[in-house]
């Protein structure tokens, strides 16, 4: 640095303080650089990615309306795919107009764009713990603060919520996951609901609802969102295409009330214009000539098969040593193991032995979840899970000794 | 609204009293429905796009490097577009490595993210007056304060940014555009780039220096970055393929010290994770297959044509009724009224004659300029420029009367 006249010698904004190196990216990049079986990453399995049709749909898109495609747009995103994602959003039952859709660059940017438009420094963000990594690093960087709601088999307990409603401040907004939530794979179970959508409306909280792997369901019907439960004008709702297309498209989504979806355009004109003018007409193309539906079955029929193949040696290997859960949908589970024993001193010894999983306690955004881990089950083929998770068993079993 | 415990009624966060509806969008939106010449856009010629190149390069990627091109990647960027930028810099006297360039959403978002990372709210942005609409907007959503610097035909001058540095409390960010500013056209002469990156540096106030047009160059030999002149550790340079490739892949980046843009970098990652993996390797394979130098030179063959009949259609009809800068690249060049003569109310009578403009008191950050108003000269043919011109003369004929 030069001699500064500066008072303080960092000029960078006091929510940087609030920003950090992602744990895991940094996991990541070390299990990518190593040959292990990884049950780390985020990623869905690109084996499965419809690359041959999104190459014949990109090269008719940049025939017939290479223009467009490559022109600026609006902010909102492209009309025919506002259009088409709130069809999509009703069959869910959403009531939800065109006009209340905004396409993002991810749903990343969706919850990132929700948090800008209703966190102040201090506000109090009240979520499931544990909850999505990337959301809690969102809030942490509007300098929010946190209630949490633990996690059962069923997902968070009205009853909790209630009680956090209940005072005279109550939080600034409720962050939820209802499906497959990652990184536990948890459901929001039916009857609970009608119960959150009604107490947050009742309290008049904005709910933020990321729904990002609606689609992924292996069992089971698909559930109503908790935003289409209850008259909540501030609700927003999030979704994407990534992981049933692909993700390196870029193209999510937020929905809402058209008046707070208005107000969110006016923050994603302001952050970057649009969304890819090209990655948008993919996406709306896919959906269109019917791609959509057939991946979504291949995706899931493969999943399945994997999800089967975790829970089964889970239970061949790892029984009596920790819990987990067992997801209906999703790509994550979550293992418990012995209160005391922290599994990120783990790692590098299940690296040694050959497999990567993600420590669990950078998922509680307030503390309490260190003798977790979480195991991503949609990237490795069926044998490759069954000895993964025998290798994870050993290191387990030294650990609980 | 439901009944709601909330002491306001609006649970949106304070920064959202400073994000409203940009007039330029309803401005264009309007002037997209009519039927007149537009010289108010900010489009480049979608005619002059390189659409067939585009199409073969993408078919390319997605044949031989589908898998990469689908999936999610580092949210620094795809590594050999950083490490084409970062050369590219070099080449413009930049001392940039590739771990010192972030891949963005266009450099709307790189300015996004700058701001993001160094301004809290009531921190003041030292700017050029008139200046660069979205990025005031995107300042305005951190809550900043200005303090300007008028621009003459040679940009700012260096002696009032000395002044405004002097005091004990200097300004947060220092925001500049030298290179064919956007709305002036106007250009920072080569011997006040020395002196405005010096006074910077002495006073250790940030750098953001967007140079979105440096390409786009009709006359006289390229100008090195102000960033490129003294070592302003905290400097950050932006800029983009939207105008030399194409807007709608949305592919910009920021430059700067590499533990600075690993800062943004983390800002970049709870943003929109990455930027698209698919536009990204389009616009590298298009710079690495030797694309760009040729589509440059097309586009600044056109561009200066037009530039010319633009010039000419003014002093043919404008003379004497107002004065105008001459720009020596970019997209826009700014008209002055006499003083007390608001252009926003001609705009109308404007467009029932068949041209649109876009009034210039939007750009001037504290006020002053509402007797000015931007054309854009590179949409229109230069056919449509001399009629479009000889419209306006008439417009302003009148009010000028």
């Amino acid at each position: 640095m030069p001699k500064s006249k500066h008072p303080e010698s960092c000029p960078l904004s006091r929510r940087m303080a609030r920003v950090a190196p992602s744990a895991i990216m940094e996991i990541l990049k070390a299990v990518a650089a190593a040959d292990v079986i990884s049950f780390a990453s985020g990623l869905p399995d690109p084996e499965l990615y419809p690359t041959r049709d999104l190459r014949a749909i990109t090269d008719e898109i940049l025939t017939t309306d290479g223009r467009a495609a490559l022109q600026y747009g609006p902010a909102e995103g492209v009309p025919a795919l506002r259009e088409w994602v709130a069809g999509r959003l009703r069959q869910r039952g959403l009531d939800v107009s065109p006009e209340g859709v905004l396409i993002t660059h991810g749903s990343q940017q969706a919850l990132d764009l929700a948090a800008r438009a209703f966190l102040d420094p201090g506000d109090r963000v009240l979520l499931e713990s544990p909850s999505y990594l990337a959301a809690i690093q969102t809030f942490d960087s509007y300098e929010a603060e946190y209630e949490t709601l633990p996690v059962d088999g069923d997902g968070l307990d009205p009853a909790d919520l209630r009680d956090r409603l209940r005072g005279a401040a109550p939080p600034k907004l409720l962050f939820i996951l209802p499906n497959f939530q990652n990184p536990t794979g948890v459901t929001l179970a039916a009857d609970r609901r009608q119960a959150v959508a009604a107490a947050a409306a009742a309290a008049g909280v904005p709910l933020l609802e990321d729904d990002a792997y609606h689609d992924l369901r292996y069992d089971g019907e698909p559930l109503p969102p908790v935003a289409a439960l209850a008259r909540n004008p501030w609700a927003i709702y999030t979704g994407t295409f990534s992981k049933t297309i692909v993700p390196g498209i870029r193209v999510g989504y937020a929905a809402g009330n058209p008046a707070v979806i208005a107000r969110l355009a006016q923050l994603k004109q302001i952050t970057d214009l649009h969304s890819s003018s090209l990655g948008q007409r993919i996406a709306l193309r896919f959906c269109q000539e019917g791609h959509l539906e057939p991946q979504i079955a291949r995706l899931c029929a493969a999943y399945r098969e994997r999800r089967d193949a975790m829970l089964s040696a889970l239970s061949t290997h790892v029984a009596g040593l920790a819990t987990w859960t067992r997801p209906r949908g999703g790509m994550f589970l979550l293992l418990t193991l012995p209160d005391g024993i922290d599994t990120a001193p783990l790692l590098p010894a299940a690296m040694k032995a050959g497999v990567a999983f993600v420590p669990g306690g950078t998922f509680f955004p307030r503390g309490g979840g260190d003798h977790t881990l979480r195991l991503n089950f949609v990237s490795a083929t069926p044998a490759q899970i069954e000895t993964g998770v025998r290798l994870l068993a050993g290191v387990i079993r030294k650990a609980v000794g």
